[in-house]
């Protein structure tokens, strides 16, 4: 990319998408590793669901595959990468996320607690804000992963709001500690949702006397 | 009202839904108020629900109507109540809710907002957090309120995420300004979730050297 | 207690400071109980305090005592009162919270923790947001119990910016096990504070064309 | 750098703060600019401060200078960029956060907002979520920059919760928009405050049956 002057700026370059599947081959040889191994491919992951209650009852069409296989185990790998960084010594359950931009660059992020609980902030919601902070609000794509074995680890209703606040279209990649996983949208995953759009309706629908306030739009 | 000592009870009773049936019909006659007029009923509010475009998109049954007409009634009219005390000076968006224990009592809340956003607090939370505080944590249905006219006001995924550790099969009525509502269960509005027993497993599936720490179950 | 009509109030009734004092006497007298025994009057948590590190560097004068004794200990009373309703499976830390309002009020809480540990509320803004959805926005003082035994229990960041919305002028008790105490101002614990003013100030300091909101004042 | 393979890095390059201090000259010549023009030195700085109401009364000695000025204004100017990318359709107040880790790397955040207002998050946090998610816990300074012309932008109580996780002996710089600045510590603006020791004593004072979790030392 010949970066000669890291100059001024204070943030960060995520990966490219487009560029490192090598690299992640050539780490993540077949056969090698716990994680991913033979990619499961998205009819795979589907089967393996069906072992887990909780995503059971979801009779939903799943979203259409948007991201080749590939890319997808890009992003999950990333996800497992950034667990490594969780902060955690009230929870001891580190979890990792991994956000694509439209423009392809990956995100990541981790859990980091506090020992004022609910100061703390979860992984997908870390890799979000430092999207947002480096100037990119356009999402396709987050993975998120645990140690758990057993199950698909799922995003809590704050993290999905925070997704739902840039999009309502776009994919939620759930893994379990062997690299299988299941996907939804984040409209599946927050149907329903209150948005930035009713703030602009109520400014619309109830106008009051000496506020001219109107949020701006997203 | 006789009450004669107080006491030390630094809390508060709550309404007792199941002696003021009486009370709320005579503050609020038929025909008398805008809220709630002839009762809504559950059959109404569903066919009210087919212009509402974010909830269009539910294809699951319904929950059980397993609260009274009645009961439903008076608890969309707390939960408008509530609204009232909104401290809201920086949305100026109001939102009052209303919780239902098991055993008939209604706790009520309105959002609390905060110069520092992120420190407000959703009208939902503030009736579950004052419910817990006073010993109950066994819910049967919330109801919420906004000025919004032509949108029924949903919970935020944080308020969906904190229902949710009360239990999933418990509903959540969602009203407009003019008293019509749907109504949903908490599994419905957070699909797949994440909970307590996501701690528990944890704990289960991966064993940690020097420690023998497990969440205390609910 | 002969509560013949709850009516319509889906809120509570606080205990009033001024008309209890005797229903605290009688259920704590003299030497009874572990909680407090003789009242540690101001001077003596004072020196007390002298023991605990992180209160140590604070050589501010203390806030002049404007409760009386037989006060500050109904309203410690309250909030370890309030700590038996903790819902703390995560942190197995419970923390009660006593507000006083203006009007002689004591508005009580505990920490709901969530599994979702960023979720989570602690005592003090439970305590301070059941008082708002009361109608209550004007705090004297405000207290908290923890079960520490040798370290009073002091507020997060996060409850001090929230009781900062309410005034930087009222007193915060914090207490230990034993029922000592130290006693400090919101602005003493939140020294140089972010607050209402300065959203306010930004609406005055730097117009943007199209927005004509201002905040409301509290 | 010449940065030839993104590779599997998911997370970013901080700019290096020893290296690029020409960097920073050559975009910002003594008066070229409105921001820093002459570095104000830090004596300079606490000169002004004196018609700074909220921070008048802080009369404690400040933290002694252990940034050069020239890396202050690298840091100030970070957190001015950083500005850029706030997310604020709500609160219309950006606010830039750059954050200095005891290796000499700068990570820098923005205000993030949400529609559920509660579930917004402050530059300052930001900044520090992703030190952490790429593994970085020692941090030195944050500086903090917003548009107030006449008050120094100062971080909120959750932020100053989240800084003291990490440390209370390390530095906040407070500008206004003309970049003079005040500095204080972490624990000058929380103190007495609660923190990782409080669950640490919790575990050791009140032993509990069946419960030998002791949280990990950070």
């Amino acid at each position: 990319m010949g970066r000669s002057s890291p100059g001024l700026q204070a943030a960060g370059h995520p990966a490219s998408l487009g560029t490192s599947a090598w690299a992640w081959r050539r780490t993540h040889p077949r056969g090698g590793a716990t994680f991913p191994g033979p990619a499961p491919a998205l009819c795979q992951a589907r089967s393996r669901s069906r072992s887990n209650s909780r995503l059971d009852n979801m009779a939903h069409d799943r979203p259409s595959c948007t991201l080749e296989p590939e890319h997808v185990q890009r992003l999950l790998l990333s996800s497992r990468e950034a667990k490594k960084s969780a902060y955690c010594p009230y929870s001891h359950f580190p979890v990792g996320a991994a956000l694509l931009t439209g423009n392809g660059l990956i995100f990541s992020g981790c859990n980091v607690e506090n020992a004022c609980y609910s100061l703390g902030i979860c992984a997908e919601r870390t890799a979000i804000h430092k999207a947002i902070s480096e100037g990119h609000k356009d999402f396709r794509a987050i993975a998120i992963s645990s140690d758990l074995q057993d199950d698909f680890i799922s995003p809590c209703g704050a993290c999905r709001q925070v997704m739902r606040e840039f999009g309502t279209d776009w994919a939620v990649y759930m893994t379990k500690a062997d690299g299988s996983y299941v996907v939804r949208t984040v409209q599946e995953l927050l149907p329903a949702s209150f948005g930035p759009e009713d703030l602009q309706k109520m400014a619309e629908q109830v106008p009051q006397p000496g506020r001219a306030w109107v949020p701006t739009r997203v």
